[in-house]
């Protein structure tokens, strides 16, 4: 079946470009798959609204490129591209791909997704400034050319002295400017965990964080969130039972959970890693994004012992686009992940780190932290207030103090992955617990993305999703009291 | 001993922080080791030629950021920074450090170790205006948001539609945006080399295509390069022996020799590379920078069985510190990489892909690539020159047709890593065969990168190495003739 399509009639690309982006995108990225067959041309039309000449264009650019081929009165199939003429089976040889081929809330009306900003929460001036000034700057010359693994200097310094300031930085520390945060985990994985080794992380937890570790090689273990971040006891029992090489931790406004820990979890968690030799990771992009309560100390100015590695960036409060984040951590780590980053890829783009220092050091990200606290602080509490109105019964709730995410925990029997599907159909999104898991499946668990709608969108979509949970929540409830089998939804 | 230090009155930084900023550089990657003496106030002033008052300040700095310490009457001191309070103890945890800790070719006065262009062929003002147009086409909220793994949408589709119009791309291909050609290579091993597969490379070979392949822990198996490329002979009983899952090869003016693979050759390894099932990875970053005779067909081109795997790069060509490569590759290929470049850092930098996009599409790219071709020509026909002018009898050099490399192999016994010494002394620096070994290091061969040197500079420099050459191949012959050792140098 044919995901949904969106065509805009006032984007400057032509409407059959649209379609034959969007299309080609689709087989490209095998959603569409080989043999699989496409909409008649004056079916697709109709669907999209369009005229059946635009669809007929569009599909003759997918044809020219061999990536469709139509039959008389039988339309058109995707032909795909095996290898030619016998050569390498590609598909076999690198075994089965692991990417999650569906694209999560692409299409939803209100999509509780992704934290991606609304448009006007965008510092789209202040970026052109910053560009300009970098330009006008006579560094121009020196971006292009190539410089050192550690990051672009004038950036490093600042960081380092930011950190410095702020006690998260020591005299045996040093700051590597990575490709954003994910390139920073990555690179930790290479340089501190051996296959096989243990490694600690939050369950639930952000995918890309855990997909880092089982990519390397590496034992997951997943310790429960609870209220108050990582469940302290059982990361106790695990760190007692097995040597673990680290505990990769996000105290602040845990994605997904939205979970923060207090200052007392915060040193037992140091005590319990020094105990058992683990290092830490502290995961902090969300750190600046308190829209309640006191902002608490990182683990890593805490830490006397020199066990924390401090990981941050840009991405969340400004610029996500821009790939640039950074790792606070001793000298001797600094090196390794410095070294590690030469080979994976010489350093992180010069243009970006340059205006994003400008757009730190100008004043002006300091300014824009500010509107996004004003807004997180509306949507926060639309969303708190909207999970009150609208759950079912039953349901659980975390209750962030900043950040983009919030966890939903639904009533037994509810399936909040097969509920998706109804949302879906009524234009709102969510991601599903299993997303998240890394031992323990939440079947009721949902992640609600606040960060990115605007308060009437919160409201409304929760509005739709609470009739929906309600519904079935209702209709299990009966099947259960008159002694039924619960229904398949 | 202090390495070389630079200050540059004209710089706008002053002198006491380029210092500081030096010292720290070298105390942070331990160029400078913990312990190490540095010089008093006094004698650094004089050394430099500056103030006493400058070397105070940086000292200073260096002090209150705990990296040196002060003694008084005995200088100063190294303090580094171990982890504190009987923390983790990283230099044991994490192993030995790999990193050449050399900055090799840094403070040469004529340098053939770099091929970073003089400011003069910096595209500079078309960077300027390729951004302006960039920021001000309504594309800037675009690339603020999250993007695909396989690169900004409108350069992908560009980059593929010049693929197809060289017939480098067939139906089956598509385009992955990687940060630099480093990171295609690092992805590529990643997605299709398994620890302990056989992996062949060109002996010798630019250092970071062998480590990459070395840190995934593939067994690299080292082919000599000889006149017109690899040794295709070799190769062919390297492949016959033992399974290989991929051939690296760099077809067009290979780094670091120079040597080009002819047509005949090219069909030849497609042949062998097919027979033995092996991937053919196709690395060809300075295929656009040819000064003399005729473009030959990427492999990719001729490729009938879905073998090859073309890695290319805007680096050579125009902005080494926009760090923008890309991968034409079977689909099934392609999505590895993007799954793989997904865990790696989300996407490449939305910033540096639209404004290079913008310095190709607006023709800039290729103005500035004539330009560049102008240079080169002038600049090979300079070193092929001075070589066969001022290098001793017996020596051997390659005669390239493009790209920054040339190949040097001084007749036995001669040394180049310890004439390396005597060269830096009077000035100038090369590459020692050494560094570019994969299983057969030529203690004679040594790489001079001619593309960053003006004429009369290539001239001077080869003058001068010509001289400490040619003196020791007199001493070495006299020692010979005398029947006496050859003398340590």
């Amino acid at each position: 079946m044919l995901p949904p399509l969106h065509l805009d009639p006032q984007a400057g690309e032509p409407l059959y470009r649209q379609l034959y982006r969007q299309l080609r995108e689709l087989i490209v990225a095998g959603v569409l798959q080989r043999g699989e067959r496409i909409p008649p041309t004056r079916e697709l039309a109709g669907l999209l609204g369009v005229n059946r000449a635009t669809v007929a264009a569009a599909y003759e650019l997918l044809e020219q490129e061999g990536l469709i081929r139509g039959h008389v009165g039988r339309g058109s199939f995707v032909a795909g591209g095996p290898p030619a003429g016998g050569g390498l089976d590609w598909e076999k040889r690198l075994g089965p791909s692991g990417m999650e081929t569906r694209s999560w809330g692409a299409g939803a009306r209100i999509s509780f997704v992704s934290a991606r900003p609304e448009d006007a929460l965008l510092p789209v001036e202040e970026f052109r400034q910053s560009c300009a000034e970098v330009l006008d700057s006579g560094e121009a010359a020196r971006l292009l050319q190539l410089g050192s693994p550690y990051g672009y200097g004038p950036l490093r310094e600042w960081l380092l002295g930011q950190a410095r300031a702020e006690g998260a930085a020591k005299a045996g520390d040093d700051v590597v400017v990575t490709s954003g945060c994910q390139q920073a985990l990555d690179l930790l994985e290479r340089v501190m965990v051996r296959p096989g080794e243990a490694v600690v992380v939050e369950d639930p937890v952000y995918p890309g964080l855990r997909d880092v570790f089982v990519r390397g090689g590496a034992r997951v273990i997943g310790i429960p969130v609870g209220r108050g971040g990582i469940d302290l006891a059982a990361l106790a029992r695990t760190l007692e039972r097995e040597p673990v090489a680290a505990v990769a931790v996000t105290p602040n406004f845990q994605n997904p959970t939205g979970e923060t820990m207090d200052l007392e979890s915060r040193r037992e968690l140091l005590r319990l890693a020094l105990r058992a030799g683990a290092a830490v990771i502290e995961n902090d992009i969300y750190g600046a994004l308190r829209y309640s309560g006191e902002d608490l100390p990182p683990l890593k100015r805490l830490d006397e012992a020199g066990l924390v590695i401090l990981v941050r960036s840009f991405s969340k409060l400004a610029m996500p686009g821009l790939r640039v984040g950074w790792v606070v951590a001793p000298r001797a780590v600094a090196r390794r992940l410095a070294e590690c980053k030469q080979t994976a890829d010489l350093h992180s783009d010069h243009l970006s780190q340059a205006v994003l220092l400008r757009f730190a050091a100008s004043g002006r990200l300091e300014a824009h932290r500010r509107r996004l606290l004003e807004a997180g602080r509306v949507r926060l509490a639309s969303v708190l207030e909207a999970c009150a109105k609208h759950l079912p019964p039953g349901s659980q709730h975390t209750r962030p103090e900043g950040g983009a995410n919030l966890w939903v925990r639904l009533p037994e029997p509810l399936d909040a992955e097969r509920l998706l599907v109804r949302a879906e159909e009524a234009g709102v999104s969510y991601l599903p617990g299993r997303l998240f898991a890394v031992q323990r499946p939440e079947t009721g668990g949902l992640r609600l993305t606040f960060a990115g709608l605007a308060p009437e969108r919160i409201e409304e979509g929760m509005e739709i999703l609470g009739r929906i949970f309600r519904a079935e929540w209702r209709k299990q409830r009966a099947s259960l009291e008159a002694g039924l089998a619960p229904a398949i939804v």
